[in-house]
């Protein structure tokens, strides 16, 4: 891969992304506000830049960006020292972050304007599907875009889909994990409610993963222990996806709804459910351990 | 097969199952409180009797039932002139009917101290899965009595699977459709917020059948035409399952979840959302078309 890429934002989700690229071939450089996050970086033999005017210049093929929040990719590309005043014309902007669609368009309208490809490429798989590169990639951009963005997004990601124009890949990605909230939350209704009319979860549990109750969180990653080999609820709840995720994206998906005039009056129970979670100190468990708030006394499993 | 079959409520579904029963070579004899389910079930070459009376003897060797709710299965097996005292003790109960499962074990209970088996068997499925014989049938009961039971629910179902002690077939049953009613919802609102963000709703449908945000509404039975064929709702909303069936699961799984202090938060709102829709006259629809509710001014699918 002949690109030269700069990558900002090596956490947790960044950091294997750019492994990837650098094993396909790239030149890559990336940045972080952390200091600890570049030190693990070079770890990982990545050439890092300690400031982020050492890292765009006009040479730059494609830039990345995997970041927290929509301001920070506002400000990366549209502040004082915005990305989009140092690339050349020849340059595409990739923004992995999970933001709100706003900003997606606010910063793609920009770019547009000054003839620069830009998408909005928010990723699902965690952690696991960073390092294995076997993301799912949920693009917004024009067909060209897309199709010039799609070589290097397929070295991060397994399934990478054109969901439509900017910030479609931002609205695919929230309307799928809205319903994963609530299938998170409704697969402990289910599960604990069996459990308390003292029917073996394991028996309700296999019916349920062959009949219509079925689910991605009752066939792949269950809220309690026992049932299918390698879930975080087999392993005290480490994460995976965390709750303070889900609700990030919950909360991204019920501001949209309500800018759109969309109902989603289980979403936002959903969202909910969730922050007060979040808000009791479980932040940073993975968000199948709702099912301790679901189960209540009738819960007793192993949570750290 | 060699039973000696009575049958009690040949409607929409007890017909095309009594109809399996037939075909598989058994003696079968069928009653309903409806003359014109009568003349149906006569249309099928089914032997009909006028009176219950006429049923039920101590040679039968199985007896069936399926009805609507569970004062009908308490007033059949318990009533003045109950089931329960006019069969033999080689005679097995099977009780197909969705009911609350604290009338399944009042009726079981008694059975049992009489000695004679009883399994409640609830079906999921439809009409359609009950004239191919590929229902889910969800078994609560003693081995014995699952044992019993197995070879002539093989004839009218697919998957059955033994759940627990009596009742717990039902039990299953209501925790397997409170998920369904749930995610049904939840596809709704991920759907159509993904419209109303003018996204191309094929798209996120595609991606989130291959994402985490799948479920069995999304993956097989969407609640919006255009995505699966076959599916009610490429068929103007005729069931399939109807809403008010729906409702009348969520009816009793929330109120099987008060009675053990469950938590049921989305269970619960499911269950309003379903309850308004039946009470604004859509009760006959089927339940994907919970979709509208949801839609609002942005669902524009025909409907009859």
């Amino acid at each position: 891969m002949s690109e030269k890429i700069a990558f900002i934002g090596v956490g947790n989700m960044g950091n294997p992304m750019a492994v990837n690229l650098l094993k396909a071939g790239s030149k890559i450089k990336v940045f972080d506000v952390s200091k600890q996050m570049l030190e693990k970086a070079r770890e990982k033999n990545l050439e890092t830049v300690d400031r982020i005017e050492d890292l765009i210049s006009e040479e730059i093929s494609t830039v990345i960006t995997m970041l927290p929040e929509g301001k920070h990719s506002k400000e990366i590309y549209l502040g004082d020292n915005g990305i989009i005043n140092k690339v050349s014309k020849n340059c595409i902007l990739i923004d992995c972050s999970t933001i709100d669609i706003q900003t997606s368009k606010e910063i793609g309208k920009v770019a547009n304007d000054r003839g620069i490809m830009m998408v909005d490429a928010p990723v699902s798989g965690g952690v696991m599907g960073a390092q294995k590169a076997t993301l799912n990639i949920m693009v917004g951009g024009s067909e060209d875009s897309f199709d010039r963005a799609l070589p290097i997004l397929k070295v991060m990601g397994k399934n990478i889909y054109h969901a439509g124009e900017i910030g479609s890949g931002n609205g695919a990605k929230i309307c799928n994990n809205m319903s994963l909230g609530i299938t998170m939350i409704a697969a402990s209704e289910s599960l604990m409610l069996a459990k308390r009319l003292n029917i073996d979860i394991k028996k309700v549990h296999e019916i349920m993963k062959n009949a219509s109750g079925n689910s991605w969180p009752i066939s792949v990653y269950p809220p309690l222990p026992g049932l299918i080999d390698g879930t975080p609820s087999n392993n005290n709840y480490k994460p995976g996806f965390s709750a303070g995720m889900m609700n990030k994206d919950l909360k991204l998906a019920n501001e949209c709804a309500t800018n759109v005039n969309a109902s989603t009056p289980l979403g936002r129970m959903a969202l909910d459910i969730y922050s007060k979670f979040c808000k009791d100190g479980n932040e940073t468990k993975d968000f199948s351990a709702i099912s301790k708030v679901i189960g209540g006394d009738a819960w007793d499993y192993p949570i750290e």
